[in-house]
């Protein structure tokens, strides 16, 4: 089964090419945080309270770093290549933090394509006021 | 400032050693897809729509990979090493398909530290029923 276009039946694979990017961003709130912690287990007190966010390192609290990497996911599942795609790796290098308020801009940009295999591979990178906050890269296969 | 048992004062690092592991293992429902959709904007169909699910490879509507991912990351901030550190880095390989109703369990395994650089370097694995889903590694600051 190979992915279509819904529209125009073609092989979604065949209009790829290198360069291409799509990008998300999103202004983080506590509401976010806290569905996250939510989702994920993760109430490290760092995301949770200013009060001991407040004595560690940062000064404030901060976003978890799997929360921003889920935009890459979205940007996959939806955008570039889009629905139905298969994610097959992802590396994240957490870089700076981002705080309440931070507007986040997630950007995917594909790398190379192998047409055989039907491997793309991406760049990955969410960015602050155009500062890398995460850094990486992603395989994606499209069936 | 280093991070410090809350009840003894004991530097956290200095109690850490090659091998020593935490577990987290929960039930994947509908509840918890829908919810990381929510959280991450991925409302790719292979996740959201049985129809759409129905006729790709995988017959079934799948768990996010990400999501999955982010019981590392409530492993790291609430139990090994615990709250207060600081994730480095995580790559993650998507290795098996993960549907509603199967148990999946995140295990973190420390396989080195370098006690001067105050880092630790984990393997990273979730499995349903002894497979693994995802396989991966992760790197942890611990201030």
């Amino acid at each position: 089964m190979t992915v279509e276009d819904g529209n125009t039946g073609v092989d979604v694979l065949s209009s790829l090419k290198v360069g291409m990017s799509e990008s998300y961003s999103q202004t983080i709130t506590d509401a976010d945080i806290k569905s996250f912690s939510g989702v994920s287990g993760d109430k490290n007190p760092v995301h949770m309270s200013d009060e001991y966010a407040g004595k560690s390192r940062f000064k404030k609290r901060i976003a978890h770093g799997l929360m921003l990497s889920s935009y890459f996911s979205a940007i996959f599942g939806t955008k570039l290549p889009g629905p139905g795609c298969v994610y097959v790796s992802q590396s994240l290098k957490f870089t700076r933090p981002v705080y309440i308020g931070d507007t986040v801009t997630a950007t995917v940009v594909i790398k190379s394509i192998n047409f055989e295999t039907r491997r793309i591979f991406f760049d990955t990178v969410c960015a602050v006021k155009g500062h890398a906050v995460i850094k990486g890269g992603a395989e994606i296969y499209l069936p």
